[in-house]
């Protein structure tokens, strides 16, 4: 596994990652990372290699888009100085169009998601060992819904700047397809966003995959 | 329309139609009959036809599928004496299927379904001037998806069990087709299943149509 | 209907608008354009005309009188350049007149409501499609009843300043005239000022019809 | 006045009387006898005759109409010995005319009520020493307005009673005439019937002018 | 009774006269005057002299010393530009002396009580009508008593002050002198200080007739 | 000290000793033993005597008279079958009679005080190694006061059982009595009879002299 | 893995097992797995044959030891029907003797802890496709420490039971071994107890192991 | 003791200090002082010396590290000016390296933990009588225990400061040693750092052993 001894990854997002995390950072005795991916996470890794020490720091608030990322991005994230990164955004970029269509400027569009995620990346890369991108997701298998064709948009958009950055991708749209192949999103997630269990444990495994790590 | 002076509507179901009604009768000051569609079609037709003294009483409960309205209608309905009825059920006796597939208990198959409403309305029949039957409904646009298209299935039943005992139909599931061409379910309802006030206002409108309510 | 694609109208007020809206501005999920009249104006609206993206916002705020308005009128009604606005104000002005007599910096006399009514009507007129003032009311139908005389007297006012300057007009108390006919105040009202469902069903219908609302 | 040493005065009725006792007995430390009049009767009465050790116990029970009297009259009157009672009943017998007037089965109409209240004056006549019957009141100074209009009725059939059977009287809605000359009912009660602290004084005055107390 | 038409008395104190009162100030709607002998003194004018439309405001807080009083004076009785001013204040500058002797920067000792009381009184004298110096008590009969002793002698200065500066004077303790001959203190203030509705109605007679008050 | 290894005391009393114990019982983890000088009993025992094993269980509840302690002497001494057993009750046998003198059903007089703690002591002495009583207590130094004169009388029935019936005896009052020369009541005790910390270990310590503990 | 199509396992237990399920079964929407290395298992086995439809049910309850599981054994265990069945018992069985070692009817010693689950597991087995023994354990990783001395012979009698009646066996104790090389206790467990995110991974891992699971 | 009359005495320390102290200062009434030894320890002195007025303040703060203790002297020690001072601190320093290893920023490691307490003390020693060092402790009798071997290093760092300032030490791990022979650490700890009330007593002795008391 990348991750080597007294590292720290830092994971940054929204909702999906801060799952009740403790303010102002998001470690700690009970429960200080939070409810979510990043607590399996930490708990896979932690049980596969205790001899590493290594320090995982759950950085999400609950709510964010790129653009409340790139706010806070100097206190939360280059203030921490992490070995590694991890960022996952967007859902909120693209669900407020489709739940407050009339609020405009609670949207975030493509173009401005773009030039920000490239932003963040570029500007970190240099002081991180590496960064890995993973896609916000829907939780819906019908690829011509609006929302879903719409965060496939911004889906894409991370694979690119993945590339171009030279950062890990997770896919985690492509992690939730073969699950729900057998299952209801509704199992997984009560509003196709906020996963179950179940569906945090789906996001982990990915992660962990583009991360090298062996179960065990 | 229909419903003349001092007559009385219990119109019974599942959240949807609960809504924070009062207990054990859903009616009276301060909010009595819920915060949903049952509290509209009240303000709608008191505002109306003030002089009338109609009297509308919310018997919905939530979590309720037709296996529980039938322990609970001696008490719930025929107790209460109607001159019309309302039902709208159906909703967690689909949702169930797809959000604990394997808790099969909590499951209602469509044949339970369909003999269980058709049992309680050709009882209460004889003791009411009209029953309006209301289908369930489920805010996702496309037909194909697994749960819509049970749900229609579900919908196909009240309109057989309509026909055949000669009880009004109110289509819920038809009524939301044209507000969702231009506003995705997201904004409807958070969970496709409880619908935000406009939601509520669409329901409604389809039942004040269907009891001959004349705006004004 | 007056309101057309994408247009935003803003409705200020005092507590008969607020409602609980939520803070700092009334609108988005989980009911934040409050739970009164106006939520039924914009629930009426995008169950008609779904397809227009109208924008309505609450800006009421509990307690307010005009002065209180005049006080957060950058921030809470120019800053949101509204399209359209409306205004419904008076009822604490008059109100403290009569529950807190003694109290007299806490009134605001008629000199006083009609300069700073028509000065914030003036001052946003050129920046709005329109205005649609409606008269504070009061669910009494004794003409002769002291407070019901006085809140005729600012409802006056409200006429005066809206045929001066153009605005449209909506006669909250005419409105309400034709319900008190048939139901007793206590039953719209329990302190004669806060409206149940029924009776913000009537501000909204009042509302609508001054807009050319087509119910559908 | 009337009450001698060691005697205890029962004072029952509804949410004027409550006014949050403490139960199942209203009376004891930390406020057991409440908020309103009946505490104001006790402080006026145990300042000026200190040495009399005169008991006074609150039995009233918010929501209260003469039928829920009936009830509770053998636990809650008659288990606690009296040798002096007082009875204000009626507002809730009208009120729920008026503010709910389809739930017919929660109004109490003037022959129940004259009927209940005679039955129970009677009963308990010859176990004690003199009963007090307080009028049920409308903070309304409007002889016209229906729900006043009814009170006064109802008010009659207590001075009715009062006078066949050889109770004192208390016509608590005269009391009120003199302080609404001067202030506006919004000051006097919120409701029209429950009354701030200034209200309640003119209940307890009235009460103790009734029973022969002399200020000092 | 001194107190005329329109005219504003201000009641400043520690927690006897605080009671729960409204922030800022202490009046208004829902029990802003507190629950204390203010109220009473409050309900008993207005009961008797409606026409008057006297303001009566609680500037009561609890814990409060003369130390303290004299730090919001300014805003708290000045800016308030009272007709007539009532002060009762000493209890709490003697209790610390007994309930925590050892924390002595909580103690306010005879000198400076005096030469406070007196600043403020002399400062305030030009710009009302009347003040009332009411001395602070101690709800124990034994004159021995240490604390009751110590209470006496600021009792003694209170007096002294009042003759001085041509106030009227109060004296509670005097007042409580008769009850207690009949009633233990425990009955009339569980820790000797904080009074039940029946102290409390001592105290507002005792008040009441030192401005003249006739009751009727 | 009498307390040998492995033995079971129980102590049982009013508020005094309850102090927020667990129930059913009062012991176990997490201050099961409430707050109060059963705690300091327990802690100072414990201490010194780790290799005892002594087991300590405090069954106080908050408010009872002998009276009450009757009532649940099966279930709450009884069926403990403790060797050692501590009794203080009497305190709200006489505060009673103090602070709700009219309230005569609340008063245990001296003859059924005497009477009931005789039964209790007879009938659970065979069933003990040795009984402790432990008097009630006013912390009033000055024995002329009406209550602590009661009290007093209350403690003489005490000491008289005691001896009677080859109890051992703490004389709570006299413990007191050292302590009040230097601090005044209201430091001990806010109401004379809720002690402080301080006035709870003068009763712990008064207890275990009389068990022959000794301090190291 | 084990666990085929539709099949059913329940997992019994202590607070270990319970954390927060719902009541009375451990399943379904929002967390009713509970929060600890049941909801793991689940997520694993869940998101690695989403296709099996595997159902598992979480019946722990804080606190209990064996002679409490024997008590709800009927309603908790025999009435669900399980195919599989976990049981991990004895910590709590064990904890009392050391935590209030005076209460010694709370402790559960070992001849009544070995007697009960044997009988347990000899009256499930013909009912079931297996049964999984997990041992109690004490995240300690002194072996000469009392309470871990104790913990371990609980662990003996778990693998003598598991092998005389062919139960799996999960080793807790030694799958805690390899983590606590590393991470000192305290890490893992506050009160050496209730596992941090990563001891319950730990435990899921040992279950998942002992029934075949394949990671991916 | 040396403590004589009217001397304060400051407590400073962390968590085990704290237990609920009142902010800013802790001391005053209702248990300003807290919960644990430090309130035993005035309990016992004022018990034993009333006539002395001895003032004890504890100021306690959950959490606090001795880099945390130089961050609030001025405030929370020298501003207080006290005439005797104890300082326990240390188990957070200590405990932070074991229950969060990763974390290092909440480490204080030895060399930083001893000059911070040895400037503490020489800066202090001239303002005051005397100085008390209480060791932090662990309650783990297992003497290889890892975290009991960094607490005993950071207790004789405690010993070698107070030895080389003239200050007087408690040992407070040694005086944990006796009671540890025969009560498991989960009866005086559940977590081995907060101790229960008999551990506090165990703290308290020692202290007062220090300082010269002698029980009576």
């Amino acid at each position: 596994m990348l991750l080597q001894n007294s590292e720290k990854l830092v994971m940054i997002g929204d909702s999906i990652t801060d799952c009740e995390r403790k303010r102002p950072y998001g470690e700690g005795l009970f429960g200080g990372i939070g409810k979510g991916y990043v607590s399996l996470v930490d708990a896979l890794i932690q049980s596969t290699y205790p001899e590493r020490g290594i320090r995982i720091v759950n950085m999400g608030t609950s709510g964010d888009t790129v653009r409340d990322l790139e706010e806070r991005w100097a206190s939360d994230v280059e203030a921490l100085k992490p070995d590694w990164l991890s960022i996952m955004i967007g859902i909120n970029d693209v669900w407020r169009q489709f739940d407050q269509p009339t609020i405009q400027e609670s949207h975030v569009y493509p173009e401005e998601y773009e030039a920000t995620l490239r932003e963040l990346v570029l500007r970190t890369k240099p002081q991180v060992k590496g960064i890995v991108l993973m896609t916000p997701f829907y939780i819906e298998p019908n690829k011509d819904d609006a929302m879903r064709r719409r965060m496939d948009e911004y889906g894409a958009i991370v694979k690119r700047v993945a590339e171009e950055t030279g950062s890990m991708l997770v896919d985690t749209q492509a992690a939730f397809e073969p699950v729900l192949r057998d299952i209801y999103p509704a199992t997984l997630a009560w509003d196709r966003v906020h996963p179950s269990a179940v569906g945090h444990m789906v996001l982990a495994k990915a992660f962990l995959k583009a991360v090298g790590y062996t179960y065990g």
